[in-house]
């Protein structure tokens, strides 16, 4: 089974450059937001184009994976795994989309105020990203653990956020509109980082062979 | 093969019944809101581990049948298929949850208005969950196609909510708070639109072979 798993490497790197991809575009995403960067935003739509096919490239490779090797019980649990990986970085790649759109949107008009806690979180949410990958690839479930317990971090930053533009809106109603547009988004960087969270919710799974859902971790830590 | 075919329908009873417990709890999550009932939205709260456990279930029942029967391309695609729909399920009941959460926190507080829209949108994502699985097991790639154009239904319902929700900002600062989680559920309603219509895409290409985005239809047809 040496040829399978020269196979499996094969799948690790296209799962990696699906995560680099994404990273990337989540990281131009909000860069478009703070820059005023209509065409990065614009960009990163144009080049979801390649991440979806991507998926569909890494789809195929899984299929045709388990019908021509038709591996044991472990190996094939490993390409289901990265089956769903693979739709989760899809998705997170709509949702930089989403993020782009409205940046688009607020780029036209005057500033709120200066971003800081969007690209705090963004970095978080783009870390968050990658080291699932990575412990994917190295089964590494104790970082899969880890990764997941920086959600938190990600929600405590939404509810700042979401309270800070509250008391924006209520001081000038003319702001309610652009602040509700940020509420979104930082509404957007906190799906990303469930999807992170998924991912590494089925690596502990496929290591560890048991389920361990985020509330549990939260409790246990 | 008579054997696997009988498996794969224990297969689709089993996603239809997690579809039917997903919609009663999107349904349940909107009454708790439009009835102030707080009870019936921790019930739904309460309610997912049954969906967790069910999506568990199923997926174990994928891998077995894979690992077993060593299915031939389009028995195998099949199943791969159900492995996605299940996952985004799974997600719908989390969606189902933070509706309910929302709902608990409004009705600690005076209404803002009555509900219209969200009602009638509810019932057009109930119905996209449903005709979702339906499309799935009697492979009906008409249905899914119908099913994902009901979207553009649900993503201009929830502009109309936005619009007029800021408006209802506009004139009452106070309340902003309570119209942005209203924002919030219709945003969660149409990201459940989102997933059935990512299930539709995928039984788009299970029986017909071919990638079906939502912007293409809207354009084709």
């Amino acid at each position: 089974m040496v040829f399978l798993e020269e196979k499996l490497n094969l799948l690790n790197e296209k799962l990696l450059k699906m995560a680099l991809m994404v990273s990337e575009a989540i990281k131009n995403s909000i860069l478009s937001l703070t820059n005023r960067d209509s065409e990065l935003a614009k960009s990163v739509i144009e080049g979801d184009k390649c991440i979806n096919s991507l998926e569909l490239e890494i789809d195929e490779l899984c299929i045709n994976y388990i019908a021509l090797y038709q591996p044991m019980a472990s190996d094939l649990r490993f390409i289901t795994t990265a089956m769903k990986i693979n739709t989760d970085l899809e998705r997170m790649g709509d949702l930089a989309v989403d993020i782009s759109e409205r940046a688009i949107e607020l780029n036209e008009e005057p500033a709120v105020k200066p971003y800081i806690d969007i690209p705090r979180m963004c970095q978080i949410v783009q870390d968050m990203v990658k080291d699932s990958i990575k412990a994917f690839i190295e089964k590494n479930s104790k970082l899969a653990k880890e990764v997941i317990l920086r959600d938190d971090l990600v929600d405590e930053l939404v509810v700042q956020i979401y309270n800070e533009l509250i008391v924006f809106m209520i001081q000038d109603p003319k702001l309610i509109q652009r602040a509700t547009k940020i509420a979104f988004i930082s509404k957007y960087l906190e799906r990303i980082a469930d999807h992170s969270t998924n991912i590494c919710e089925d690596v502990y799974y496929l290591v560890e062979g048991k389920v361990l859902k985020h509330q549990e971790i939260s409790k246990e830590c």
